[in-house]
């Protein structure tokens, strides 16, 4: 870890509409930005620190990814074009049980290169064998909010718990304070009352929030009426989860009173459009939810269902989405979108030192690259990143005041090693080439 | 113009299901393909001609762009996140009657230069100063459907039908055949009967077809219904439209007469997704056009509402938003997708001998790089294309058997040039850096 000087950016701050410096200059000590403005605001001393010219590009804070099943890169393209319940009976669940620690750690891997090179600074998951997720996270040099997934109705949902602990007391501060844990019960559907709230009090007592899918489908909303005679929202306030710093993934299927009770308990939603429309889940309320007030970030879940963890791609897929739902070409602006893949992000986690650019925040920044075809003319900076951008546009990543990606090279691992472990690791798996 | 050979690629040929060539090559003399098939199948002479290693890489048929405005292209990022009326009235209109000549031409060669850069081989245009755009088409090396956008309800109406005529004279056929031409009466509802039946005998006095926006909006269908009774396909067949090959844009409002008439007639579908979400248009009825035998291509619509030019970003979020919007995950298989992006693009456009890689096709094709982290594991080649992969995966670009692209590097134009023209142009229109 080194200063840092970076010179010659447009600095998008992300702390407010038109909060943009061109010329802009951005100095990094240790871990932290430590000033932000225009040419010739850095302290004087940086002029002989490490410099990183970004004529041409723009900084911006790195992107947050809220939900992922990092793992499961290993089963891109593995089933696709199938109804949900045949593609998690049939393909995923099993593919999952032969699963070995190894897998985990190449999975994660090749997910953090992935999302490395397509500008994602910090991500949520929730998976298994979270010691390997973790000792990637660790590698890769990412930021990350780290569940053990449990399931209460699975033959081991005692032992999830047990190892959800271990790995909370283990890994929690962990990687240099870039890992930060938290418990991952399923969901509601999965997981019986009684064990939600054993969750929640393990999570009171090691003050870690909770990870956990809601309202995803119609058929988990038909289920928990069926069972409780409430909505999945509802169920989840009465048993009093709600009460702790929830990151709740999905939330397509609410009605008014749970947009509410989401905004009066607040309750962070990871949003994730590609996942909910390929797999034909439905479309989140999202503009409603924002004028309820509650705060939405954005997520990819797994490369199972997307097929990639590209938070540009993303950021279109949720503004243009939404225009058509709601038939409003106004619903979702640039800003807005930008804002829940960086900032919003930053808040769902509880990572409040990190998503803008600013003094005293985390250096988690990104440079992109703004010379290609495809980004001229510069008409509008903001419509251009929300509409028209590539992540491979994507120059430099910084995290936690570390370059992880210069030119688009990935500095903290080997990518030749990961894509080839993790295609061995995959043939091992389907037992094919 | 010389010999190639293309080997040790993966051939996706597109011809049918599955049919995928391991370890393939495909041999190219002049503008045509002449071979293709496993290692050693091209004819002993292409040993000595300019050999293409297509190792880690898929060969698949370019991608076919059946609806832009290119010179548009000039207008990315100018107004976003506002109301169509407002959008057209405050700002394109104004903005396109500052157009000069050389903005048709540099606003074009940009549309062009991204879309070789995106892997896209040939598209359909409507606009103006058709002379200034087939001028940028021939130096760009690109395939087109060129038409002059003709509105029958304005001053120059005539004046646009003896530009289109001019147009057809001077360029059909023309750039050494990649040159293609139709007529492009805009719309229903910006063309009164009378100058639609013109322009259609024009078009059949030509030999050529028509390009027309249809059912974009509720606005237009509920024009149309309040002008003739009926909805927008059934006007254009009462006037005998129809009849003439036929590439509509857009079919966002259709009722299940008006699909059985656009199968009956053969006409072609120009489906623009993420134009239509942008603008909060509403969802063309995809799957059912396909059910009902109707051939559904693909196409970005212009730059100013979309804001990019990328068919592999259009073609994924073509398959996620038919699956979310019919509820259904099969909705669109990957197949399907790429097909719409290529081969039905072709149809569509009367280029029967191109969008596949098949001996005796006109040599249109590009070389996909896997060798990237988001399309490792190498589980499924045609989910990796339509969920996974992003357009600067695209390294080589070959059309009429001219390699346009190699390595990324566009070879028909001055890249550096094309971008600072671009961007002077808008700088000059805007009236401001």
């Amino acid at each position: 870890m080194s200063d840092i000087l970076i010179r010659s950016a447009t600095v998008l701050t992300m702390e407010g509409y038109d909060n943009i410096i061109n010329d802009g200059e951005i100095a990094i000590a240790g871990d932290r930005i430590i000033s932000v403005g225009a040419r010739g605001s850095a302290p004087e001393y940086f002029k002989d620190k490490r410099i990183i010219d970004g004529s041409g590009m723009v900084a911006m804070p790195g992107f947050i990814n809220c939900h992922t099943h990092a793992a499961m890169t290993l089963m891109r393209g593995y089933a696709d074009d199938m109804p949900l319940m045949k593609w998690l009976n049939e393909k995923i669940w099993p593919l999952e049980a032969k699963l070995q620690p190894e897998d985990f750690y190449w999975g994660t891997m090749l997910c953090t290169l992935e999302m490395i090179k397509s500008g994602t600074t910090t991500f949520a998951d929730m998976y298994f064998e979270m010691g390997q997720v973790a000792r990637a996270v660790e590698k890769s040099g990412m930021r990350a909010c780290l569940s053990r997934g449990m399931i209460g109705v699975a033959p081991n949902a005692q032992e999830a718990i047990d190892e959800s602990i271990r790995f909370v007391e283990e890994w929690h501060g962990g990687a240099n304070g870039r890992i930060k844990t938290m418990f991952g019960p399923h969901a509601p559907y999965t997981c019986p009352p009684e064990y939600l709230q054993k969750v929640a009090g393990l999570a009171e007592k090691y003050c870690v929030g909770i990870h956990i899918h809601v309202a995803e489908t119609l058929d988990e909303a038909e289920n928990i009426k069926a069972a409780y005679g409430t909505t999945p929202v509802r169920h989840l306030e009465a048993l009093g989860i709600l009460d702790l710093p929830v990151l709740a993934a999905h939330c397509v299927h609410l009605d008014q009173g749970d947009m509410e009770i989401l905004a009066a308990k607040k309750v962070s939603i990871a949003h994730c459009p590609e996942s909910n429309m390929k797999m034909a889940a439905g479309i989140s309320p999202v503009p409603s939810l924002i004028r309820n007030g509650v705060l939405v970030a954005l997520g990819t879940d797994g490369a199972a269902s997307n097929n990639n963890l590209d938070m540009m791609e993303e950021m279109r897929t949720a503004t243009l989405l939404h225009k058509v739902a709601t038939g409003d070409p106004m619903a979702l602006p640039a800003f807005e979108t930008l804002k829940m893949a960086t900032r919003s992000g930053a808040l769902a986690l509880g990572l409040e030192d990190t998503g803008l650019i600013k003094k005293g925040m985390k250096a988690d920044l990104i440079l992109v690259d703004f010379h290609h075809p495809h980004l001229y003319p510069r008409h509008d900076l903001l419509a251009h990143l929300a509409y028209a951008a590539h992540s491979a546009d994507v120059d430099t990543v910084i995290i936690n005041g570390e370059v992880v990606m210069a030119a688009r090279a990935v500095l903290t691992m080997d990518e030749e090693e990961v894509m080839e472990r993790a295609q061995e690791c995959a043939v091992r798996l389907v037992g094919r080439k």
